[in-house]
């Protein structure tokens, strides 16, 4: 690219014209698309980015600084590490397709999937221990599952995990361990519980572009200490959302912006020695908490 | 991500609310910026991003495809390839960016510069060949270099580049050969003249993710035949353009949107034997044409 002119933030009618002209041939160029999606898609996109280029008057340095930074990006992008979903969490674009997509005013609020769910997880009784070992306190978690009118949703499958006490989930450890995440089934009441450890924070992957963005920025890549479930059930839309601990000094600054004040929950410690739900036989302090979920009808698909 | 529900095309005004908060949120966090550059930058990027999602609504399966079409782009880009540029391109923001960069009424028009620009090339005397043995018809291509005021500029550093007849760039052989390419100064009252070959149409790399999305969209990879100009001078604005070929079959539909109606030339054939400007003997037909450059003040940096 050239070296760059001082931006030039009042362009003449003559230039606004020629820029508007650019914008219609673009968007014009996938009249053809192989559907009208397709088409609604890429129209809105290239407004949407010709809008920031113009809107800014972005010099050419910046638009190559731009290319370099989605480079690294892809450099870094493996089967274990995901850096675009990463920018797409940090810029709150995760969030916003997941608020796009789940407005029920009655049911339980979603958040952010994020990149460590794993499709087959051991399944555990209810009252069972999804924790398989992981570092962390001990955590009871019980609820039950309804549906918007009330009714109970028996046999949902709820899906659990969680990163350990030094911050790491199962699958980043390598070593080809399952723990800290496991399915269990909500009984004929719609009631569900297990032991699990209590979630603390965590800092998001930090050494590649997206954390030198956060640094530039002057934010925190830690996310606010969180559990995560994924529930789902026939005819119902299935919920992914995560529930927060209340207290936690991350909540007004989680780096994925996938904090919702409906989605924070009290766990409450208890002493060494005090009596289970369950009469497990646990040593130390351990902490309790509820969550009761309300899935949407599925309006979709 | 879950399985999508239809978009909602019409949001409660509770969801419109958590969804401009959201983009506040996340706006602010970019206050802490190390510039306020930087901050303006991100607070677009954004908005527009944001905007995106919420206007298209966009799904979480869409969401889905769009990370996996930047993962691919990462995954075919190294040295020799740049699947972020091309897309850029398509997308006409490259364009845009040369656009909003270069809005001086009495300047020749800028184009991209595409990714085959090498900064060191032969240098060629006025009227020297800058084939080098690239396939082609000869062609001979003069000017002269001013500044808006009309005033010679002597001394201009003109630096030119072209695919060959089989479409390909010198350095896409691999093979190390320079050819296709070189540099020149204009004499002292700002004219310049060289041999070069006809310039051809050729596709743009279209066997990854843009390729894949130019056929969705049914748009042809072609670029319409040109020869690339890069112009500098001290005191100038550097000018990074082409010229056109009139009458090329895709001049109203080149790939990258880079056409402007003022760098469209005529090359004019010449029969065989046709006597050459500087006696030089051709075999067979060649062509001329003549582009006379003006270089706008350098106004930045």
């Amino acid at each position: 690219m050239t070296d760059s002119p001082s931006p030039s933030p009042f362009p003449s009618p003559a230039q606004v014209a020629r820029e508007e002209a650019l914008v219609r041939e673009v968007v014009a160029s996938f009249d053809g698309a192989s559907s009208e999606r397709l088409k609604e898609l890429l129209g809105a996109l290239t407004r949407h980015l010709h809008g920031f280029v113009r809107e800014t008057r972005l010099t050419e340095a910046e638009w190559a600084a731009a290319i370099a930074f989605l480079t690294r990006c892809g450099d870094i992008t493996d089967a274990k590490r995901q850096e675009f979903i990463l920018l797409s969490d940090v810029l709150g674009v995760s969030m916003q397709t997941i608020a796009v997509n789940n407005s029920y005013a009655d049911a339980t609020e979603a958040t952010v999937m994020g990149p460590f769910f794993v499709d087959e997880s051991p399944h555990v009784p209810i009252g069972g221990d999804v924790a398989q070992g992981a570092s962390g306190q001990p955590c009871w978690v019980e609820g039950t599952v309804r549906d918007t009118d009330g009714k109970p949703v028996a046999g949902a499958r709820i899906e659990v995990w969680e990163a350990d006490e030094d911050g790491f989930y199962d699958v980043q450890y390598g070593d080809g361990r399952v723990s800290a995440r496991g399915h269990l089934f909500s009984d004929s009441a719609g009631r569900y519980a297990f032991w699990a450890v209590t979630p603390t924070p965590y800092p998001i992957p930090d050494d590649g572009p997206v954390g030198e963005l956060l640094q530039a920025v002057g934010r925190s890549p830690m996310r606010a200490s969180h559990l995560h479930f994924k529930v789902s059930a026939p005819g119902l839309h299935t919920l992914v959302t995560h529930i927060f601990v209340r207290g936690c000094e991350y909540l007004d600054r989680d780096s994925v912006f996938g904090v919702k004040e409906s989605l924070i929950r009290s766990f409450e410690e208890q002493p060494a020695g005090a009596a289970t739900p369950d009469g497990r036989a646990v040593e130390g302090k351990w902490s309790r908490t509820r969550f009761d979920i309300v899935l949407a009808p599925d309006r979709g698909m």
